[in-house]
């Protein structure tokens, strides 16, 4: 739950128009979301409940769905129906004309009660090919409704770049003859490789809303990837696409940021040929050609690397690099004219990431790096030793107990706690040494903990990455801090990433004491 | 070396028409491998060497890189040259009349020695972007000094589909004018994420070759993928790819196997996610969604599975039903018409999925609730207990050792053993102590281990799930398999999926026995 919120902010922050936040009758999960993102307060993107068309042989205001829909709270919301003949007849089980009336009530319906209805024709290529006429109408019955877009989907993936371009032409000539000039959208999926450019050919052809997912993910082969669509709409076709407050070219700035955002919050590897913000979109070996590239870079490189926020990684070149770090660090640390400190940092983060840790989820690891670098680290406390204990019996839970011992000022403090699971058990343990000493602990939580292999090649031997999301009032804006740590122990891994969680809360709370 | 031998062979089977099989003058490899080739009796693909043309300022005669050319001994070679003014100029640093000599004396030259010449047009796109005039000179020198396929390659993969349809007509056009029919090839690279489009559009423009590589392994986006490619032509565009032996639908059959065979070979985890051929290419999820799979295939599959050797996966999932289940079940257990049986696995895992596990990658794990329901399971050893201990004191790395007590027909076996991690420790601890007893444990092999956190809201307390994918002579068709594990404590999760995988293994190792 947590991170969908996560995403929907980071969504609005990148400046896309809508997010789709669920589907509020079929899962409760999702109709909590829409309660809890109301205290979002997104600056420009709109939140969208999805649905389907009311069910058969009732009517629109006596459907379950369409309440979900209209309680959801949303000024849009998304009505997906039936476009292919087929479908209608043999998956719903209506007549052709009882499925319009469905789609007309439907969007009818939600636009009486003030929502602004998105209408997301399923099978809208297929369905239309398959009877022509019959599928134009049902795109017309939700025009005539009421529907402030209308959504052409690719729902199984099959359409071609041509097929797409000719259908949404037609569809555009269709509604207009009827009277409507209801902007179109397109929601491709990638189950033939070309959702990208039936995303571009929709585009071309009069579509103004592209309906897809932020890294292609989705189920099958992946919905049309947003990261990819964006990039070469803003880039190659002159298009406006993101709309946060600053310009179009600084949103675009942080596309890559947000792509690895999602992957990092979805728990998901990044994937490194991913076009435009994958690690290695812009990575180039080889020595004649990396000359090149440092030469004539645009002779090897089809957009700068930073359009969209990515880098070119040949050997971490200090120039950009060193920016970055100065940027990263922010201005509570004000390195930017001291260059020896910036290098320093940088080769410290290049090592780590080396060894698997990421931090744009771990900002508060970060910030701890930097802090050593430029004076304001401080210790709270020292490890002696721990030790974290798992057994188990036949026929019983398995027992965890934690035990460590700490030096607070040159004394020696011990504890030793039981937990549900031996990243529990160590936090227990670490949180009883500490307390006594340092109260304001109790304000400090655990939030989110996520666990990645980060070389799955060695198997059971490889690294782990352990990120935790940690809240306490001296985290950012909502309150949230990320740490990180990596190791081949997943034990040691979040030992120090709990170490950093902890620090990170003492320092700035000696901080923020006059 | 061997890996290229054997994935040429593979390709030949397929019923590609060319492989490259590298560039003997930068890599002796590529030299020897081209030898060695000559044993391979491929049956129809015809290998191809490649290199550049000639160097500046000598003949192509005196050029060693065309002496390992020729000395290749293949019928075809491909030479690429520089389309783009600014290359000429900037990079190679020769005069724009001498890289058109270049390229000419380089075809002619090979042409010459009696080898067929394909002339590779590097930075095609955007060389005939900047400079029109002089990007259709370089292919009309090419196409005049003999060069018997001239190949279009977008090198920084920047095209979009308008742009490649619209400058193959200029190519075919101009050759045309001046008296050419020189067939005419696409190379796309994926940076834009459209290389599929591009190598489509280009079909559709005129051309009949596409230059990419199995599965769009390459560097930075990839080379275009050819599994795609070609199931879009074969399957959708009427275009005949595949000439192998049999029929081009018996080979487009193969086109799974081949891309999961390249995978295999280099090492790399699949895609599940890649069009056609991945594992969850025609993956279906949620019970009334999949009765309707059931139904009407087409209505939710662009293309049959089977059509490229493929098949459809019915996921387990909470939505799921009784009809699922027998589904999944398949075959082996063959309990289409007991629906007791169905309904007590149904409710098993109805029960297991509450509780965090998911079982679309565990099919084993699934397996063995199925052996258990049809009495067909069986216990290989007994847990007397575990225990695993992380130790770590400041300065050292941590120390991490698992004791276990098994007891097999009655009799206890004790093991210990240390490891990377408390996974890694256990993992060997469980080894020593059964490999012994079952030495056909030394087939089973851990491929990649992986960690989820369930419900993150609980903080460390929450439960994770471990994945693990093991590879046996037992697995499926490539010898894998998945196994489940869940719980609050992850060293017990792992434990789960550990010995499922054990148990898996060792009963199909049983069964295979007469």
């Amino acid at each position: 739950m947590q991170d969908k919120l996560l995403i929907s902010r980071k969504l609005d922050e990148l400046g896309v128009d809508f997010i789709e936040g669920g589907y509020p009758l079929s899962n409760p999960k999702d109709a909590t979301f829409f309660e809890e993102a109301k205290s979002l307060k997104l600056s420009h993107a709109k939140l969208v409940a999805f649905g389907m068309t009311r069910r058969k042989g009732i009517s629109a205001a006596e459907d379950t769905g369409m309440g979900a829909l209209r309680d959801a709270g949303t000024e849009y919301v998304t009505v997906v129906g039936k476009t292919w003949d087929l479908h209608a007849t043999e998956v719903l089980g209506v007549s052709l004309e009882e499925n319009l009336e469905m789609i007309a009530d439907s969007v009818r319906y939600l636009t009486s009660v003030g929502r602004k209805v998105i209408y997301d024709a399923e099978h809208f290529f297929d369905g239309t090919a398959a009877n022509q006429a019959y599928g134009l109408r049902t795109i017309e019955a939700a025009a005539r409704a009421g529907a402030v877009m209308i959504c052409m989907c690719d729902t199984n993936g099959g359409s071609l770049p041509e097929r797409v371009a000719e259908f949404v032409a037609l569809a555009k000539a269709h509604l207009e003859k009827a009277g409507f000039k209801t902007p179109l959208g397109i929601h491709p999926h990638n189950d033939s490789g070309v959702a990208v450019a039936n995303a571009l050919a929709a585009v071309n052809a009069g579509a103004v809303q592209v309906q897809g997912t932020i890294n292609g993910i989705g189920e099958r082969c992946g919905n049309v990837d947003l990261t990819t669509v964006i990039a070469n709409l803003a880039l190659k076709m002159g298009k406006s696409v993101l709309k946060a407050a600053g310009s179009e070219a600084a949103s675009l700035a942080h596309l890559t940021e947000a792509s690895r955002y999602v992957y990092e919050i979805a728990n998901l590897n990044l994937v490194n040929g991913q076009p435009y913000v994958g690690m290695s979109a812009f990575a180039h070996k080889g020595g004649m050609h990396v000359h090149a590239v440092n030469k004539l870079a645009k002779s090897y490189e089809h957009v700068p690397p930073e359009s969209v926020g990515n880098t070119r990684r040949i050997l971490v070149s200090e120039l950009s690099g060193v920016s970055n770090i100065a940027a990263k660090a922010g201005k509570k640390f004000d390195i930017e004219k001291d260059r020896a400190v910036q290098k320093k940092i940088l080769d410290r983060v290049t090592q780590l990431e080396a060894d698997g840790y990421q931090f744009e989820a771990a900002e508060a690891s970060f910030e701890l790096i930097v802090r050593r670098e430029v004076g304001r680290y401080r210790k709270f406390f020292e490890l002696d030793h721990y030790r974290c204990a798992v057994t188990r019996t036949a026929g019983h839970v398995p027992v965890t107990r934690a035990n460590l011992t700490l030096l607070i000022a040159g004394k020696e403090l011990t504890a030793s706690a039981e937990g549900d699971g031996p990243v529990n058990a160590i936090d227990n343990a670490l949180r009883q040494a500490l307390m006594p000493v340092y109260p304001s602990l109790e304000q400090l939580r655990l939030v989110d903990y996520k666990v990645r292999v980060v070389n799955s090649t060695a198997s059971t031997a490889a690294k782990v990455r352990v990120s935790i999301e940690f809240k306490s009032p001296h985290g950012g804006a909502s309150g949230l801090f990320g740490t990180v740590g990596v190791s081949e122990n997943i034990i040691d891994a979040s030992w120090q990433a709990l170490v950093d969680g902890v620090e990170y809360h003492l320092i700035h709370e000696v901080e923020s004491k006059p």
